[in-house]
């Protein structure tokens, strides 16, 4: 089977209600909603769609409810060009969602219902998906369903990338063992590489040692650090920010979308920083996605040299 | 215009959101839901489907958003035989959510989101609805607005019936004072009837003064008064209840169901009663409906005799 995509997303694809009120309710009380967003989001959808915004031929495999099917966000993702046919329906269960709600002070609450992702670990390995794709990113969802995609995907060769977010909880040790161990990038922000290096009793090193030749640790605004046979500390590109929800996950596509081209991991990194420096420039994870061009000139911009993409 | 309609039903259709939780987050906190349904509700959207599952020729004036259409909702309205010509459809905005959440002790917050529904105060007075049904019935929804088509509807002479149910709190005193002053039925649960007449400093003889002939004051499972010229009390039809939601709007259905067939107001609390008693047994307001058949079985059951609707 040819390799005609050049990154499979593997993980959720959910709604998210991006809900504001005056002040969290009181149980026994209903509150009236003042802003409310119904967005398209999900970690793997996240990396897949800004991954061909930038050029990549992505795939994507996700579990959805038969709320999915004749949905807008269906529709976004094919006309993007990004290959769902191997999605895992549920036609009775809803797609996962999220409902984040923030009060006037900022806080937030966040309600996530995994809906149909909870038959990921049910479902078949996406074989062809997997044999068609040069690389696979393995984001939130289902660590045993993640982890028999890695093995997989492994054993053909593939490059893997691994990201677990904030299922990271849900990982055991072996589970987490077996995916960090196939893995070439691991991806996390600062709490969740710490939280992993701990759960695994080693430190980065004994990280890298395990699977990953190359851990990215971010720090938000303050950038990141690639942990390779260098320490590579990049840049955040600073922007006003309306909303840092999706960020993570565009700088993921972005990274891979500069390595999958042979770029040097500090080109990746800053083209990473340039990519995710748009969509915290508004409100929801798919919205203010740059094409290469912008995100190439603001990269220029920053650095003052074009990146070799 | 011929009345081709028997009940227009005026006020929201929104998308509910039943969510079970085992216990309400903090702030900045984020918990898994255990059970999602996304059902379809929105009180005047209950009444015209559960009207028109019981036979009556219904039509429905809500203000929808762009997620409304090529709905399954629209699409389940639409083959329900409910006119939904004169929605008020407001594109970029969302339709009104409600998401209630319950947690494992049966507590209960309810956010709401009126989206489109806050474009009801612009919207022109859907003059060839209001011409083309029999009756009206005031829902949920914007006071303005409700109060414009009740004195439309009352200038045509048709029936109108007002049950501004959790939307109350909007009415001024004068737009009660109107939208109670064009009403022939004025339906509430014993707490709103008893807010309304503290707002109007009535009684409820003083109240059917100022308009209503009938008041019909719900108690939930412990039946319904009707005040006309007589008291009548009617009992609930005792049912295992999985979830009360929906209870009062088809109530509504059935009341009206009959009397436009002109049964007499006893035999009308009956009927109606026996048709809130199917709702109880589902989750969500329009699981379970009751066609007229199932409905007159179980009013004949508990009352012995045949309802002459």
């Amino acid at each position: 089977m040819s390799e005609d995509r050049d990154l499979l997303a593997v993980g959720h694809t959910a709604f998210d209600y991006i809900i504001h009120l005056d002040e969290f309710p009181e149980p026994n009380t209903s509150t009236a909603i003042k802003r409310m967003r119904n967005l398209h989001g999900g970690a793997a959808a996240n990396v897949a769609l800004v991954g061909s915004r930038l050029g990549l031929r992505t795939s994507l495999v996700s579990a959805v409810g038969g709320d999915f099917e004749g949905s807008e966000y269906r529709e976004l993702l094919e006309s993007s060009g990004i290959d769902i046919e191997s999605m895992i329906l549920v036609a009775d269960e809803s797609t996962p969602t999220a409902f984040v709600m923030t009060d006037s002070d900022h806080n937030q609450i966040s309600y996530f219902y995994w809906g149909a992702a909870r038959y990921f670990k049910d479902a078949e390995t996406p074989a062809d998906a997997i044999k068609s794709a040069r690389a696979v990113h393995l984001a939130t969802g289902d660590p045993s369903f993640n982890c028999r995609c890695g093995e997989f995907a492994r054993s053909l060769g593939k490059i893997i990338s691994f990201d677990p977010g904030q299922d990271l909880h849900m990982y055991s040790r072996s589970q987490l063992e077996r995916a960090v161990g196939v893995c070439d990038i691991l991806f996390g922000n600062h709490h969740e590489i710490d939280r992993i290096c701990s759960k695994l009793s080693v430190d980065i090193h004994g990280l890298r040692e395990m699977g990953p030749g190359v851990v990215v640790k971010t720090y938000g605004k303050e950038g990141s650090i690639i942990y390779s046979d260098d320490v590579i500390k990049i840049d955040a590109i600073p922007r006003e920010a309306v909303d840092p929800t999706g960020a993570g996950d565009s700088y993921r596509a972005g990274f891979m979308r500069a390595y999958l081209r042979g770029a040097d991991l500090k080109t990746c990194g800053r083209f990473a920083s340039a990519v995710a420096s748009f969509i915290v420039e508004d409100e929801g994870t798919q919205t203010n996605i740059p094409d290469t061009g912008e995100a190439v000139k603001r990269f220029t911009a920053q650095w003052g040299y074009e990146p070799p993409i």
